[in-house]
């Protein structure tokens, strides 16, 4: 074990790394101190649980409360981790200090920060304290519901919390929830109930080999990139997607989609469904949900909204318009493990008509059988996996700690700052915006006169570089209609509007020449 | 808001439920006390989470230790807990110890505890407070893999400590490992990569409409009901399902398989894929891999082997003459939260071709590219999720405290209890062990003289049931072979021969007249 000889405690101190070993609150001695339990019995106990744990948590506070001395993003290379780690597993087991020893010494440097006030990358991965809270509750429970039998409260808890979701972004009252990891399943699972709903249950016939007409799926280019990787995977085939044009501000043009269903059903071909987006991941585009699924409706598409990254604005009254027609869809997913503060993972994927969902998910083997089966709804048949975490505690807890109008309120913070950085960019020579900026994205380049082409693309990707390098911020290089840019998504939960102006001093001076 | 009024701080005394409101350790009054966070902060800041956390870290110890005090399975009706929670999410923030109040008052009712010493049922979840230590530093850091660089030590120490796993489970030192949440999901990439294979990549090209010929796949009748789902979901379909005669143990018969690999070549099909279970759900049940390997070698046919039970016995070198043959696996799977230990999810799939799981699950957008991609593995490329959580920290934290040889000792435990348990019963008049016991699981059933047919079933159920509404224990009624019996699966972390001879005891006082 390379590096499992350290015993010192984790400090409890405000430091962000460890400096000295500090004693343990109940007095004992520092140093491997865990009783090797007795063979068969479980080796950490509730109280050894009770000391390690609080250490961990004063780590976790200190670790929060550090971020903005860190850099945000790791600046290890590759390889570097997992050269400080053993070869093997150990025969013998440590002592947990030398573990969470471990953590800081070789673990934290190859870290990249998501919960940082200045990362910008990506899209906001929040994760509420609050909701810290309630997945602890969930890990240290350690119930699962593979059946509601096998644990009553998982199943309502999730349900009960999903419909106050449901409520919160306005969704329609006849719209029913549930988990996933991510929108990538979800997204997946859209896919998988077209493609069921199109081909009159092929898979519960002779498969999809065996149906008679191609299936075609009708989606934008800004389309996240798990989209066509869902279509691929539920077999679809790559020359059945029809990429639909876009307008001049990156939203799916209905006209075009018409078209070519009318196309394709003139071909022969089955046209299945359409995957709209509702805040795109490169300019948080919005497609114009009610005309897309008036097409839907007129053709039978199945129709999947993907708000995985814009749908937590969906809380907002004055928001709900970017979504005008989000009630006409089949399946809906929003990541509440972004923006919205949830900690990952928890996707929620909403869907019109539960019975078709668990027509193509169901299992029902006799061990998994209750006496209350005709009573319950079992979420086994909601999804793919089986097994079931207890994930709907981080949500319920989040909403009740926080209250609607707090995470209301900073997500009106965000889309301030957006704004705000936005017009610093479009006052100052030689920068533009290079997209709209509906939300909390802002993408932008610097242009400097007679920079064009290539040579535009590879400054664009050095400042960008420059800034990722130097810890201050973490931003996204990204193309856009063929050309590199770099976006800026706003806000993590610490973001406030004096790291958004500290950023733009950053990128000035990173584009500087 | 029906039950928030609480404010009383959760207990840290050691009964099961709060008695008396506790003063928290820092001194301070009961009651509400969290300071409202300005608008856009975050809510909960580190300093409340650090005693909201304690709290937590105490609620959660005093729990695991409450558990052989309280009733096994929860005995609510449907709807007893959603009637107990709110109709909305609150508008205002609550205190966190009133939600902690309701987790005990509201949620814990509702809740069958898994991790009780005599829980028998479905299989043992065991959720190692050593891997639960793991599972909260994931929740607090909050950082996501996307990508290498989105958190090189994400990456590389869970690509470490699969490693390791693949060595302790003397795997061969060629297959990769990657965490997924369930044997589910990992059996649906092994049938994905199946249908590629075998359809010369249809996804990539015309889709699976346009293939010409069935493609078949090859199962046991005891194979778990995810395999028959997740082959249904690839777009197979029923029909081309060819469930293949098991022997007197409920095993695979090899000859059997290769007749329909045979007539299904002849009549045109192309034979895709064969699914082998180590250690079935039903009994443990374990299909010969060494000769199912042989036929699906000669035949190129996918082999995938579900161990998501069994796998974890493979820590015992005595026990790895169960799974001789695995190493001709294209795919595997390993629930190690199952009776390994590691909380809740942690499903651990290995391939034998990284490269052929990457062509199938692979995205590349530009906003995920880094200057590192030549040099380092994108784990979202080998699985479907793109998001991805810190989960290897709960399997290398439980593996580095408690050791490789506490495990073993462990499971050497419980693989004793149950042939004890079967001892007992085979020596008892009118009861019998139904299958063979190679591992945890004993299948039993009480055959009074003169009771046979559904009058038997009703019986068995009837006993079963009793013992379930006790309490006292929480087993498992399943049917085999078309007639009702009971499994008992043994192995909780906390399972002691007592407890198995008190489960003994309560089941023959069920099954009396």
């Amino acid at each position: 074990m390379t590096s499992s000889t350290s015993t010192s405690a984790t400090s409890s101190s405000s430091t962000c790394r460890r400096t000295s070993p500090a004693a343990p609150s109940d007095g004992e001695g520092v140093g491997p101190r865990i009783r090797r339990a007795s063979p068969g019995g479980a080796s950490v106990t509730p109280e050894e649980f009770r000391r390690h744990g609080h250490d961990l948590i004063d780590w976790i506070a200190d670790y929060r409360a550090s971020l903005p001395q860190r850099p945000v993003r790791a600046s290890v290379a590759p390889g570097d981790i997992a050269a400080q780690l053993a070869a093997s597993a150990p025969e013998d087991g440590e002592d947990p200090t030398a573990v969470l020893g471990d953590l800081d010494d070789i673990v934290m440097p190859g870290l990249t920060h998501w919960q940082h006030p200045r990362f910008f990358n990506f899209f906001p991965a929040n994760s509420e304290l609050s909701s810290v809270l309630g997945d602890i509750a969930s890990s240290g429970l350690g119930v699962l519901g593979l059946s509601w039998e096998a644990s009553p409260a998982l199943s309502e808890v999730e349900q009960v919390v999903l419909g106050w979701a449901r409520d919160l972004f306005g969704l329609p009252a006849d719209f029913r929830g549930v988990i996933q990891d991510t929108a990538s399943t979800a997204t997946l699972l859209a896919m998988l109930e077209a493609r069921e709903r199109a081909s009159d249950f092929a898979m519960m016939g002779p498969g999809l080999t065996q149906a008679s007409a191609p299936l075609t799926v009708y989606l934008s280019p800004y389309a996240h990139s798990s989209v066509r990787k869902a279509v691929l995977l539920a077999g679809f085939g790559e020359d059945q997607i029809r990429w639909v044009d876009v307008d001049e501000d990156f939203a799916m043009d209905p006209e075009s989609l018409a078209e070519a269903v009318a196309a394709d059903r003139a071909a022969g071909a089955v046209p299945a469904a359409v995957v709209a987006t509702c805040g795109t991941t490169t300019t948080t585009g919005l497609d114009p949900l009610a005309a897309i699924g008036e097409v839907a409706a007129a053709h039978g598409l199945w129709f999947h909204v993907d708000a995985a990254m814009a749908g937590s604005a969906l809380i907002l009254p004055e928001m709900r318009g970017m979504a005008d027609g989000i009630d006409r869809a089949d399946s809906l997913v929003i990541n509440v493990h972004k923006w919205f503060g949830v900690a990952f993972d928890c996707s929620l994927f909403f869907v019109r008509d539960p019975a078709h969902l668990e027509a193509v998910m169901s299992t029902n083997p006799s061990y998994l059988q209750s006496d209350r089966d005709a009573e319950v709804t079992n979420l086994r048949d909601w999804g793919v996996p089986l097994g079931r975490r207890f994930r709907a505690l981080k949500l319920w807890f989040m909403l009740r700690i926080e209250g609607a109008e707090a995470i209301r309120a900073r997500l009106r913070r965000d889309l301030e700052n957006a704004r705000w950085f936005a017009a610093q960019v479009e006052a100052e020579p030689d920068w533009t915006v290079v997209a709209p900026v509906p939300l909390q994205t802002v993408c932008i380049r610097h242009e400097p006169p007679g920079l064009t082409g290539e040579d535009l693309d590879a400054h664009t990707r050095e400042w960008a570089r420059a800034v990722n390098d130097s810890g201050r911020a973490y931003v996204s290089p990204s193309t856009l209609d063929g050309r590199w840019m770099v976006r800026i998504s706003i806000g993590s939960l610490t973001t406030e509007r004096s790291d958004v102006a500290a950023l733009w001093e950053t990128l000035k001076e990173a584009a500087a020449p």
